[in-house]
């Protein structure tokens, strides 16, 4: 079993949970985000992936990460391999549950099997589903479903001494709760006390808490980043909160904004896939140069504090560059720090070399 | 009746609703937003306004605006004026039913009477209101209740040769609502074909449809204005959309940005309470300057477009000067004028003369 820096996420009863994610048709790296980011940290066991399109290949092959995970072809088959979890492992925009999944899901309740689900649209609100759910006995778990009593934000004052840092992108999907995992391991290996904020279905999955702030009441994003971030900074010194979407996304940029400053950052770590040159879904818009972003960010940062207020900067380049070869990577990772003047790595691609990297430009900072 | 720039707001059965406005303890103009934005421009009848605090008064009289409807002590005295609803006419941040609301709310449900709620809360959520509503048989319309059928924003593209106008704010509560229908108004009396957009409560109790951006799950708040807007465009030459919150509020900036994006404007109106000199409930954070809120609303409203486009301006600055004396209040108008080079008003001080100023900015920068 490994052990993620999020924590660990157990079941009723205090038993680990045995997951299997449901990716049919695709468990492929574009598509299937959930998937991967738990793979990679998850602190419980993933026993099998669900995609009959690629049954009888090992995750690893299809995502690049969880090695010796077989991909099956149904459900049946990953509960004879011990799973006490479904998780629906990919996750569209709009957040509807797909039509080809419904068949499994009620396959796995039907048999008394938990279901996570991190999409908007909640499990038992398919009557078939429910019906499932019921002859099975068994439990759903909504991994985006906000706490009932939110709050207005703006009001509540964390810790003093506690350094909050939000990982920010220049798009949706470019690796910001990645970044934030690997600077938490960097922290701490460093001897930091560091904590990770899940603001995310997959982040909150990995870490067994927090809140997805995409699905809260729009009225209350800063409100619940607010709490979450308040509550980590009352335990820990580093506070690395998973950021959401882009303010540059034109559909994602305001859960985007009500993060930024209901979590109000010390410092920002900036994400960016290499490979990536317009925003998600919209090939008409061309992603921003690095320095633009930069001035976004911290232009925004500062709007909810007093005019003449210290600057909140990006202190470091977090990049994805699975997709490249290893000179292109180097190139890229070389360009993002010429271009910004700032440390840059690829956590995963360098592995602790990275993320040591950027957590000495966290420290640094806070100096 | 007076008849509103919003449009017609009917009850079941299509009878116009007699409506009758629930302040208690609050009809003043800092605490009953609702109530004098329906007061001064819904298109249905109000007959009365509880608040026994203030029994006996004339509206105006509390609130500058509803002469010749009495504030009475309860809602029976309301009933005997012939109300068929009760409309909930304060917004405190957060949207809880006040306790003390929920004694009149249940008399008036018991009595078979509608409630119209702009709150968060749903009235139907409190079993005492439910078993009240139950017995008398009465309806409840909850203005902030989202459609179903939300999506994520960014891909609809509106009629071309539509004019879409955001009023944006120095603040939240500053006037936005208002200068919007002001400006509709004023855009009919120049024989332009304009439309209101309603993003939130009032505005949709006024225009008897929009959608409340605040209230719907924050990755649709894009996807909410797109839809509102973009419909609009089908039928209206110009498209004023009510603005909410504001890019400086540390609690709502999230909406304000997602409806920034989602309606995308091509014109932008800036809206200011002159004697407000901190945000609203945060008195730790001065306003910003005009040139610094201009600055930071046509940077922000160029972030979803691609690279290079051109700058989204603010053409004009609508005052609220209603608690100032005429000197004052003249000064206010100069000052904003000469501090942003563009051309200033209160529409409602100034009546239509103010208004027309307005609407005279928007038509020359279309041209």
């Amino acid at each position: 079993m490994t052990r993620g820096p999020g924590g660990v996420s157990r079941g009723p009863g205090g038993r680990a949970p045995r997951v299997a994610i449901l990716a049919e048709g695709q468990f492929a790296r574009a598509t299937a985000k959930t998937a991967i980011g738990v793979l990679r940290y998850a602190p419980f066991e993933v026993v099998a992936v669900v995609d009959s399109t690629r049954a009888g290949t090992d995750a690893a092959e299809c995502v690049g990460v969880g090695m010796g995970v077989p991909v099956v072809a149904d459900v049946p088959t990953a509960l004879a391999r011990g799973a006490t979890v479904l998780l629906i492992g990919t996750a569209a925009a709009g957040g509807r549950i797909p039509d080809e999944y419904r068949p499994a899901l009620a396959a796995a309740l039907e048999r008394g099997v938990a279901v996570w689900n991190g999409l908007h649209e909640r499990v038992l609100s398919d009557p078939a589903l429910a019906a499932a759910a019921t002859r099975g006995r068994a439990t759903v778990r909504e991994l985006r479903e906000p706490p009932a009593d939110l709050e207005i934000g703006g009001h509540r004052r964390r810790r003093t001494g506690a350094h909050v840092v939000l990982t920010v992108g220049s798009d949706a999907a470019v690796g910001k709760m990645t970044a934030a995992l690997e600077l938490v391991a960097a922290l701490r290996r460093a001897g930091e006390c560091a904590a990770f904020v899940a603001t995310g279905q997959t982040g909150i999955a990995i870490a067994g808490s927090g809140i997805a702030v995409d699905a809260v009441v729009s009225d209350f994003i800063a409100g619940a980043a607010e709490r979450i971030t308040c509550d980590a900074a009352e335990k820990a010194d580093w506070v690395l909160v998973e950021g959401q979407g882009s303010l540059t996304h034109p559909g994602f940029s305001g859960v985007t904004l009500g993060l930024l400053h209901g979590c109000a950052p010390d410092l920002m770590v900036l994400c960016h896939d290499s490979t990536r040159a317009a925003v998600k879904a919209h090939d008409e818009l061309p992603l921003r140069t690095f320095g633009e972003l930069l001035r976004i960010y911290e232009d925004a940062a500062l709007w909810s504090r007093p005019p003449g207020s210290p600057r909140i900067p990006v202190v470091a380049v977090a990049l994805n560059t699975a997709a490249l070869d290893e000179r292109s990577a180097a190139r890229a990772v070389a360009q993002a720090a010429a271009e910004t003047g700032l440390p840059a790595a690829d956590p995963i691609r360098e592995g602790a070399a990275g993320g040591d990297r950027l957590a000495r430009a966290l420290l640094a900072a806070a100096r």
